[in-house]
């Protein structure tokens, strides 16, 4: 059987940046010469990055995209690339509209042009608005082996693109991707490349974008898979690679032409000649999934880490309060950027215990990060005594007080605001907007509560597996949440106990059901009324919050959208 | 020729409240019935308000709407009111998914249901994610006169319903429609609407919903047009009305049934003998649209009463600054809201000018507004003393003080904080995040600032026309602006002159022209250069922006999404 030496160049653009990515793409490409491949496949749009959103609709950028493909393919010739035929994703624009686009480049020319056919239009997808279905499917003869292309959602959808490939008969498909991550996604998509392999009758190869964009993150996971669907190889997650393989392709010497199932099929023979046999590689690494806390904890990690340099940010600064919250965004936040770009300031007001300005110290000393400790009292007590303030009015202003404070912090020294929040306080509004929701990023926006202690556990027992000091201070753990606004407060004067409450709110936003399922499932019908009742009255707040990592399907923000104003209550 | 009574029911439905809406929809088909109309036609989506967005996903939302529309069939027919055809439109659930429904209520029953064809997915649309397209038209025979049905947007695409109706036969055709208000949208609207009139050789009846949604207002405006295109009645702008009319339509007696262009007409027959000949009522008067100044500041006002009040606040506080936004946002507000429920704060620092103050307090007391002076130099010098802050991080705590006192006074009082900042402020992020952008709603986030200023002249020309005290003092409008945060500070010291600065914008912003456009516009160079700029690092501020009233095509906010992370500049 013809061989071919396949390289997957799991990349990480930034959106806009098409100079930089460009860049990357012939940097990639002669690291996939140098390891001999014969095609290298780059993610869904990675000239532009993904999700370029109302930049499709900018006519000056759709252009520079186009011009940098052709750009590109005479690039990679001249460094040498030409040889390898390389699938690089962009952005066109043609009479009928934007285009999400991918390339086949070889010799210094783009040997084929195809626009993504299935437009994804949920979840945190609006590509109705951003790009017009393409129509025609670009098959290229490279060695005698029959490449076809299909992109991103032509492989989540049944039929269209991937049903007339097989029709048409080929021998290998190509599949640029840039597919968020969501919290065991992987389950869902392995089975489903698989059985696209199938369909198409062909191995399939899948290369996803990896990296933060804005609140979405992608986990690469690119992957390789048989015709008869065993996964021959996958690239780790999180993290930048170049994934190489050789595979012995049946190559058919298919013919079909035209039109078939809507879709036109056009061919281009590129070289007939089976390569001479040569030596195989050893087989890829086949690279493990992470565990579950390890996947999120890394999700997390690398959309902190993306937002804060692709924004041009160096360092961030964000409250130390001893409590859970901050703890947790520390740790990671330390993991993201070192322990020498974190930046913690403890503000205690006069209902702030001793234990919480301790562990707020601790640690910093245990995550390496600069600390200061600045109290807000006086603050508060002007506004306090000039307003006569009282009440959560006067809670409400000590928040607020921290939140200008770590602004001015950062106006002074270019520190990024971190909020702390976590889901469950966003859900049902337990959070004070331009208090501690002040910030330009909220990497735990989407971690409910009792999550967020369990990555806690996680990640300090990972450290002492490594013989490391544990980040967390046990103490953040294990005492009972409070915000400290007024005496003796608890998280739970104001809201259920957090088990019975992150189970109510996992069934209601992420499952979204309704007051009746809730009863069916053996809630308190009062809990669930007072709990729908917070959620339904927050989205105001939610509106306001900064952009945090997603990591579930409905996370605030891009993929949950109600009006503000809104009569409609699920309980009534 | 059969004569037929027609009654346009331009409401104002909120979203989510069925009860209500479904109340609603009940008083105003009693007055139509009182009025002795045969067929009473209310907005798109009249009984779950438009947009309703996320909602649209919900079962329990859709089920309880679906359910809604067979009550008030009956509830109706209860009152009275089951021999006028009523056309109501509502959220329908299928085994396909959500859909934007209008159904035609008879003697109690359901007689007809359709669901919208073209779903707009541009602009502030994005009814791709949220319905799923009808493939039927319900063509109901009353008195003799067959009565087909389109939904907003299938009058404004070419071909699709409009065109089959026309093929299949009608003898009229009524459009239930929700579009939002944009500057001068009349313009388009009136022979678009006559060009389908003409297509589906009937008269047509365009009623459209009226009021504030968050961002969104809409202008009623409700038309009725003639075969030929001639306009027959038109509804007043910005207001609830009932347009009653006498119609003699020619009766065609079709009979065409069956697939038409991809769609499935269905005909019920109600009624065939033509009403007796009866006295038709006086032609109903062509309501004048308003001036363009009337027509921009009418959507303001109502867009700011209806958040207000739909949110159920009473009242609403904001800083009186003695500049010209503050002022043009108070008297918005005390045109929305009556003066007594406008609270003004006067807030000087040590920067502040005392004919700012004399200002503020003058423009109090033009309107009838609660005033009061809270000084913020204390809670700014704890501030600047215990944190040594200097420069910007010194102008911005001023900033961020005023808006910290306004939530304060909003937590104890229960007011809606205002933000005045306006649409030029906010493209190229002259505002602090936390600061003057603090507020629940703002007003004339869509008004440049050459605009703000031209609104203030005509109101105060109106408030002379009619014999009353204009409402903004003079020296708002012509003294030169600035933010104060400095000694001798001037919006001029840091921005281009508004008129140019404007130009600018209204080319990039909203014609979306490029660098090289702006260049052969005449612009210098070194202007575009720096304005641009500005508005392409400003993306993150005004993702932190309240809602405000949408006036033009590229509002800041729900059509205009950029990604935050984004290295495209358009120069270089």
């Amino acid at each position: 059987m013809p061989q071919l030496r396949i390289a997957l160049a799991q990349v990480n653009p930034t959106v806009g940046d098409l100079a930089g990515n460009a860049d990357q793409t012939v940097e990639w490409t002669r690291k996939a010469v140098e390891a001999g491949a014969h095609v290298v496949v780059f993610p869904e749009m990675s000239l532009t990055g993904y999700p370029v959103e109302d930049l499709s609709l900018r006519k000056t950028f759709a252009e520079a995209s186009r011009a940098k493909v052709d750009e590109l393919a005479k690039r990679l010739d001249d460094a040498g690339c030409g040889d390898v035929l390389a699938y690089v994703g962009y952005l066109d624009l043609d009479e009928a509209g934007p285009r999400d686009a991918a390339a086949a480049l070889y010799r210094g020319e783009v040997v084929a042009r195809q626009f993504k056919h299935h437009l994804p239009n949920y979840g945190v997808f609006d590509e109705h608005r951003y790009f017009k279905p393409g129509t025609t499917l670009d098959v290229v003869r490279l060695h005698g082996i029959d490449i076809g292309m299909v992109i991103c959602e032509d492989i989540w959808q049944d039929g269209g693109p991937i049903a007339a490939l097989g029709k048409a008969g080929v021998d290998l498909v190509v599949a640029p991707n840039a597919s968020p991550y969501e919290r065991s996604k992987d389950d869902i998509r392995l089975p489903l490349i698989a059985r696209r392999a199938a369909e198409a009758g062909a191995p399939l190869v899948y290369t996803n974008q990896v990296g933060g964009q804005d609140d979405l993150v992608f986990d690469g996971d690119s992957i390789v898979v048989a015709a008869d669907g065993r996964l021959l190889a996958r690239a780790p997650q999180f993290t930048e690679h170049l994934l190489v393989l050789d595979m012995d392709i049946e190559a058919g010497g298919h013919a079909a032409d035209g039109e078939l199932a809507g879709l036109h099929v056009r061919r281009r023979v590129l070289s007939t000649e089976p390569l001479p046999a040569y030596e195989p590689l050893a087989e890829p690494p086949i690279s493990e999934p992470l565990s579950e806390e390890a996947e999120v904890w890394s999700a997390l990690v690398v959309g902190l880490r993306d937002y804060v340099q692709k924004n041009g940010f160096r360092s961030v600064i964000f409250g130390f309060s001893g409590g859970i919250d901050s703890a947790v965004v520390a740790a990671l936040a330390a993991d993201a950027l070192g322990g020498d770009a974190v930046h913690g300031v403890s503000m205690p007001s006069k209902y702030s215990s001793e234990h919480s300005r301790a562990d707020a110290a601790e640690l910093a000393r245990r995550i390496g990060a600069h600390f200061r400790v600045e109290p807000v009292e006086d603050m508060v007590k002007v506004y306090v005594d000039q307003l006569k303030l009282t009440g959560l009015a006067e809670e409400n202003i000590q928040a607020r007080t921290r939140g200008m404070l770590l602004m001015a912090l950062s106006n002074l020294d270019g520190h990024l605001v971190l909020a702390t929040g976590n889901k469950t306080e966003l859900a049902v509004g337990y959070s004070t907007i331009y208090g501690d929701a002040v910030g330009g990023f909220a990497p735990i926006k989407d971690v409910f509560k009792t999550h967020v202690w369990q990555l806690a556990r996680w990640r300090n027992a990972e450290a002492e597996k490594r013989g490391e000091t544990p980040p967390i201070p046990e103490n953040s753990i294990s005492k009972p949440p409070s915000a400290e606004l007024r005496p003796d407060q608890l998280d739970s004067d104001s809201l259920p106990d957090y088990a019975l409450l992150d189970d109510i709110l996992d069934d209601y936003v992420e499952g979204d059901r309704g007051f009746a399922d809730l009863l069916a499932a053996g809630f308190d019908p009062e809990v669930i009324d007072r709990v729908v009742r917070m959620v339904d009255k927050a989205e105001y707040k939610r509106r306001q919050y900064p952009p945090g990592t997603k990591i579930t399907f409905k996370a605030f923000g891009r993929d949950r959208r109600l009006p503000i104003t809104n009569a409609w209550r699920e309980v009534h």
